[in-house]
């Protein structure tokens, strides 16, 4: 979101991609957590050494389940490290969605998932964008003052208070505020679509291909076709999947088996990028 | 040491390595943690993962500080996992050297080095060998018990009881035990020479070049002349050093350094090899 960074989930070796792909660490000021299997959480407190050894100063937020802050805890208590930065800790709630970043211009809001631990989906919401001023409008006699009033919202008026131009005749549509959505491990939620109403862009893990639906329920993992079908059902953009069980060699064959039911599927490749128009 | 593997220190990424260097992680059944700073530890928890998914049944021996039993349970605890092998951990002694392994053929120590936390080094040394037999020398009525008796080491005796070869005369000298010696994190302690003496291969730890001797005591780290002093003092066969700081973007003046004390001296780059002889 423009210079700001998240860093969603952190497995072991995150650090070693985030610079092979040049990513500027320091931007990142979030990190959040959606579980704590170690395929999700385990690169976590080399992100938080390197930090410290780096000399970072500012504050670092991390959200995370239970639990998460007491291993980060014991880990810096045995290390003898005292680190030159405050880390925020928050606890995620697993039970119901909680807004747990707002801004000016966005929030996010974790919401539970169904896996076998507790564990969250994160949604990352543009709040509404002002109106744009429509340069082509704007009359020959607009002073400062106007132009300032116009980006506030507000209607010009004359000098006997009456409206003189009306704001949204000198003024667009704002942009789109995008959404991106974040289901990391879960199986399938029919209840999960609703959440994901008309989010752009929505990662969904699909760690099997539908003919293994017994097997995915029985380990809290989603197929293809559970992916695909929440993306149908909550009319999303685009989906992204991965997770895929390493028991399958080849990436093709999930896109197409979930295209089969939402074309608009892609694979979350490492190092790819997906960036949502306004 | 033959078809068993021990893995000394564990930083993030090592499985990725692991496989990248083509080592068959499963002969590993033994891991070996110096001390509890993340680049030398991060990696633990992976393993332990990973061991667990690929359906490891056997025991699994972790020797390492206090505090890394805590660290390994209190992951466990939040990520909801129950292990399909057995882990014997055994707490090393900061303080002393101490035998942590013996076999017939093996016996490993740990030693304490100079840290910031408490560190120990490891010494693995392969025990006396028996005498080889020397097959030119073997007589043409020896028999089949003779050749028994000859490689427990005994001699052959006449039917009366007296000595008819001596077992010295039928064998050669036993091949050679080898040895080699892990000096993780470590300031310049001029005793350790003594524990290290006449090892075949040592590793210790390089952080800073000679002029840093300052910044290196005030670390807890040595200089290239402090790890060549020590290889010198010990008569040691091999000098590998590493660890060298991120300041640095040379390895090359590293070894120049230290052969300036100590010739035998090379750099441990990823992925190199370095067999002892017997």
């Amino acid at each position: 979101m423009g210079n700001h960074y998240f860093l969603v989930d952190c497995g072991e070796g995150t650090q070693y991609q985030i610079q092979r792909f040049g990513v500027k660490r320091s931007r990142i000021d979030h990190i959040l957590i959606s579980h704590l299997h170690g395929d999700h959480s385990l690169g976590l407190m080399g992100m938080i050494y390197s930090y410290h050894l780096s000399g970072r100063k500012k504050p670092l937020s991390i959200y995370g389940q239970r639990g998460l802050d007491e291993i980060i805890t014991t880990h810096l208590r045995w290390s003898g490290s005292r680190l030159n930065y405050k880390i925020n800790f928050h606890h995620l709630n697993p039970e119901v969605p909680e807004t747990i970043i707002s801004s000016k211009t966005l929030e996010v809001i974790s919401f539970p998932l169904i896996h076998r631990i507790p564990t969250c989906g994160f949604l990352f919401r543009e709040k509404t964008k002002p109106r744009r001023i429509n340069e082509k409008q704007i009359p020959p006699d607009f002073s400062n003052q106007d132009y300032q009033a116009l980006k506030k919202g507000k209607d010009i008026l004359d000098e006997e208070g009456n409206v003189k131009y009306r704001n949204e005749d000198l003024t667009l549509e704002p942009k789109k505020s995008r959404s991106y959505a974040f289901c990391s491990d879960t199986g399938y939620d029919p209840m999960l679509a609703e959440r994901l109403k008309a989010v752009d862009l929505v990662y969904h893990e699909a760690t099997f291909l539908k003919d293994m639906e017994k097997w995915a329920r029985k380990t809290y993992h989603a197929t293809t076709h559970d992916a695909a079908n929440t993306a149908l059902d909550a009319e999303v953009g685009r989906l992204l999947i991965g997770h895929f069980s390493a028991r399958y060699k080849e990436v093709d064959i999930f896109v197409d088996e979930c295209r089969e039911i939402f074309p608009e599927t892609y694979p979350a490749l490492e190092g790819e990028i997906f960036e949502i128009e306004e």
